[in-house]
């Protein structure tokens, strides 16, 4: 049996030499960050937020995507689409994007996000600096022109309810860190943005 | 306004060129795993967690924990100790362990997850090798005797209902890829034995 004491002492000396976020940026060369991309269905959320994450990735940098197709059939699965859960849906992610930061990545975050009182409540979990606030901005018309899954089309058919923009409002952001307007700028030129925002404020180093 | 059928040609571009689980861990040098820690309370899990950790990092690998300290009062702060609660708490930790791995890291879960049905199902959510079961095993009285929060004098005295170990089962792995016995080997030990298990089964490349 191990002495109770040694056993003490051992936590004591594992606390001290434990890993540190300082630990892991170092490791990594960069500063873990949150991008929360919001904006209506089809403004270009999920495009841009991949692309930046595959030019990080080339530049040496850890990044990770956390969207529909990795959360929303896992983490979340079980949630429908009532406010409650739409704002748990949202604070649960916001929740694991602190962890992902905590660990040093850039954490790509691509939801529409409606309601600022859900994205604020995600902010405040986190020191200044982590959360970067990115609004994909486009016009309703445009969006439901795009419509790329056709859901603009059966949400004004009444196939879909509550959907954003239609019969739920989208509440864009008082004071992002940063707006795209997908209208007049090109997805490639909106990655663009986003890295020179993050060379800018130094969230990258020299790999 | 965006062509649209620009747009969906961009579409196709980024998914062709989107970044993927092989490139990040070529980047990190490393394959993503989860390491899950499951025993008593005070049967030293945490410990070695964060022992493996520090050395995962030493070497120039990303390692990340989750335990109690990170996820209990952010994510499952919602979560209580019933039945349902405990499951939807290893549930969705199991879900956040996925997207870490998927990320590439090296996850270190340190929970009691007492359940073999509820580890079992967080194991089934991953492919084969990235699941990685650690029984960090002890005496239910060198636990009790250990008691570095004096959770199980409350217990027994009745001011803590449902501790696992005095009136909540804990049940074993079957099968676990590693198991600890933590009477019989130090911390550094058994930190040895997990890092030596991720060499054999390379998980760690040359940095």
């Amino acid at each position: 049996m191990i002495d109770v004491s040694e056993q003490k002492a051992s936590n004591i000396t594992w606390h001290q030499g434990a890993a540190t976020r300082a630990d892991r940026q170092r490791l990594l060369k960069q500063k873990g960050v949150t991008l929360w991309f919001t904006g209506l269905s089809a403004s270009g959320k999920s495009t841009i937020a991949a692309l930046v994450e595959k030019q990080l990735l080339d530049r040496g940098h850890l990044a990770y995507r956390l969207d529909g197709d990795n959360v929303r059939h896992g983490l979340n699965k079980n949630l429908a689409f009532s406010a409650e859960d739409r704002a748990e849906n949202i604070r649960r992610i916001g929740e694991v994007a602190k962890l992902f930061t905590d660990a040093g990545l850039i954490v790509l975050v691509s939801f529409i996000s409606p309601y600022k009182k859900d994205r604020d409540a995600v902010r405040a979990l986190m020191p200044a600096g982590d959360f970067v606030e990115i609004y994909v901005k486009v016009s309703l018309e445009t969006a439901a022109c795009r419509d790329p899954k056709g859901l603009y089309k059966k949400a004004m058919a009444g196939e879909i309810k509550n959907f954003t923009g239609v019969d739920d409002p989208y509440e864009p952001p008082d004071r992002p860190e940063i707006v795209i307007d997908t209208e007049t700028i090109s997805p490639e030129t909106a990655a663009k943005t986003v890295i020179d925002y993050l060379d800018r404020f130094t969230y990258l180093k020299s790999p």
